[in-house]
């Protein structure tokens, strides 16, 4: 019988277990010093809700669950329709911000005015599954909702740097654009409104395919023709002037957000990066993406987005994102309690009062160890191996004493004089 | 627009999230403590191991998950047969049970002989939503696999019991059986094996209904006429002898369960109830419920289920556990945390510098401070109760004094002296 989890979803065994809630501890502790309050929705939204437009391509990712007490009826109307979505009601979230944007119009009135959360919780997607992609993980969001300025970017630029510093992951550098400096760009440059999305497309090329790529690709594509050229001059000029009006305004603004970060103290380089897109459609300003110098990808990204939070209350409210990529961050560093000195591994044998090694056990817990039992086998050094392989740091042997006094003698794995590994 | 969440489920605030994650995290500790290990799995199995008849009734409320890309010929099908379970391939987990049985089967090679596992998780079953039942639901459960004898018994007891107690509920009783006792006594009394379920269900009814209503229901339900007035005999019996072979073996079994958890003091009241019935089919020996003298319900309970974590295997486990009520707990017990006392609010104007605001921020935050910004209002005093009410226990006003040095002065909720509540 075939028993591995679902295609493209995972297990996670004690150490790999264990190193998660760790690092997410921490995550928390890091963004609720910064002020942020961790709230949770169901896993499950309604069908008609996640499939709003919110969630752009995602959407067409969603796990949907069926109706309950689905009748032939039903099923029929649905295969004359030919329409699978009429049995579905729910559906697993593809993501934090559509539930977000839920969970505001459900709660606003008993939330701060300015309201700063955390949200730590997986998401699905039925995505092909493939090297480093699952289609269950964790994302790791915070968002400012009801600051219209740049006190939001600040205070998650900060939180997230501080974040990064405590799982060591130093030396992060953002890289930031507005979305009012891209399209004042494709404005001076001449593009049509309507080739914008088109043209961001292959402008999110250009770390990959280089200015002679991107030109290509465009005329290829068709754009304007005057429009690629004064790209590609601009591209090539050694000073590169934003025109004035809203990208103008947008370089200060980030202009003023580099300031405050400098002048705050805080860690981390900010780098200005006009041709930064970032995917996602319903970005309205700022973008970010996190970069560290020993890594190639990105370590998460955010952005402002005033128009989405506020589409199910029917109004527009500001609000501003970040998110980390735990996936990607978790296998890049270490377990933050790989050095928990306190775990011992209590060897009995089966013929061991169970009183007497219960009250071993529950001695050595009240002096603050963590304690697993294990009987006895005749060759102890795989035993001891596989607790060392575990993250245990020392064993005790419960042997009843000649004189018939109990006592424990702990011997850390570590010791090179042989008592590490007895037979 | 309707925005609740989906029908009998819940969001969870910042309160009540908080004070959740903390309550989880003393239960994780006191586990780990024990020795036991955590683990997970994804929050869908594959829809026919769901079905495999191992979840009892609870199969029954699972929510499907539907197969993605199903085409017209696909849904007539399903049409046809009347079968709207073929048109799904996954589906939501009802209980963590399953799940183990299916991640034991794929990792036991890596796992120790005597596998002590925590989980710590959300379940979902479609029943019709009523007061404190939830569609979705945290489940904290401990098993041990591998250990056949009463060691398992006592170790699920005593970390269970220390958990309890970390969370407040020290005086839990904890009543025991064993389904050899009950087997042993319906036999004894002359119940037929074929009626041994139905009579079970009736004499989980004692605690409400009394002797007599047990008796009445039985002969209502043409139970086996000998064996009811057997039994009614020994209700009113002042001495209850167990009729010899398994009852009385299981029985022994059970006094040596009390005489090591007596011996080893560990806190906790363990009653023998030969009577104790518990639901689910699967149990096999030893089964526990969880009382506490200030409730009217269990807090929890679990057994030894020896046939269920091998079927996945093809091979019996022994395997034995234990669950914790957490949905009903959380709301018996105080916040753990609700003693913060590093929180405070920062109140500034709309006027001040981002730097200014972002240094004082970064600096409360490096003194260990947990610091959250509100813009200063007309009216101070519902802002400062709000965030009273959030759990903060300080505030302070950014204020610019006169001869331009910054200070803070920091004032906590409390001070009876009209400063907690200025205009």
């Amino acid at each position: 019988m075939q028993v591995s989890p679902p295609r493209g979803m995972r297990d996670f065994l004690p150490g790999d277990k264990g190193k998660r809630e760790r690092v997410l501890g921490l995550i928390r502790s890091a963004y609720a010093a910064h002020g942020f309050d961790e709230i949770e929705t169901p896993v499950v939204e309604d069908f008609g809700r996640l499939h709003s437009g919110l969630g752009g391509d995602n959407e067409k990712l969603a796990f949907n669950v069926m109706k309950r007490g689905l009748d032939a009826a039903a099923l029929q109307a649905a295969a004359d329709a030919d329409d699978p979505d009429a049995l579905a009601d729910l559906g697993l979230r593809f993501d934090l911000t559509v539930p977000l944007a839920r969970f505001y119009a459900t709660h606003r009135a008993a939330l701060p005015q300015v309201f700063r959360a955390v949200q730590i919780a997986p998401v699905w997607r039925a995505e092909r599954p493939q090297k480093g992609r699952f289609r269950q993980f964790v994302q790791c969001d915070i968002d400012i909702i009801g600051e219209p300025g740049i006190l939001a970017e600040i205070e998650l630029l900060t939180a997230t740097l501080a974040t990064l510093d405590a799982l060591g992951l130093e030396r992060c550098r953002i890289r930031i654009n507005d979305r009012r400096v891209l399209f004042g760009l494709l404005e001076s440059f001449g593009f049509d409104d309507a080739e914008h999305d088109s043209v961001l497309i292959t402008i999110d090329k250009l770390d990959k395919v280089g200015p002679s790529g991107v030109i290509d690709e465009l005329t290829a594509k068709g754009a304007t023709e005057g429009a690629v050229e004064a790209l590609s001059e601009w591209l090539h000029a050694p000073v590169k002037a934003l025109p004035s009006g809203r990208a103008e305004e947008a370089r200060a603004d980030i202009a003023r957000i580099e300031d405050a970060l400098r002048a705050s103290g805080v860690e981390g380089e900010l780098v200005f990066d006009p041709f930064l897109v970032r995917g996602m459609g319903y970005y309205t300003g700022t973008i970010f993406e996190i970069e560290h110098p020993d890594f190639s990808f990105s370590l998460g990204g955010g952005g402002r987005y005033d128009g989405m939070i506020g589409r199910f209350l029917g109004e527009d409210v500001p609000a501003c994102g970040f998110s980390i990529g735990f996936e990607r961050i978790i296998d890049l560093i270490a377990d933050p309690a790989a050095d928990d000195a306190t775990s011992l591994v209590l060897v009995h044998d089966k013929a061991d009062d169970p009183e007497r090694l219960l009250r071993f056990k529950r001695d050595l817990i009240a002096r603050g160890h963590r304690v697993r039992l294990e009987r006895r086998t005749k060759n102890l050094a795989p035993l001891l191996q596989r607790a060392q392989d575990a993250g245990f740091h020392a064993f005790a042997l419960l042997n009843r004493s000649a004189d018939g006094v109990d006592d424990l003698d702990i011997k850390p794995f570590e010791q090179p004089n042989g008592q590490s590994s007895p037979e």
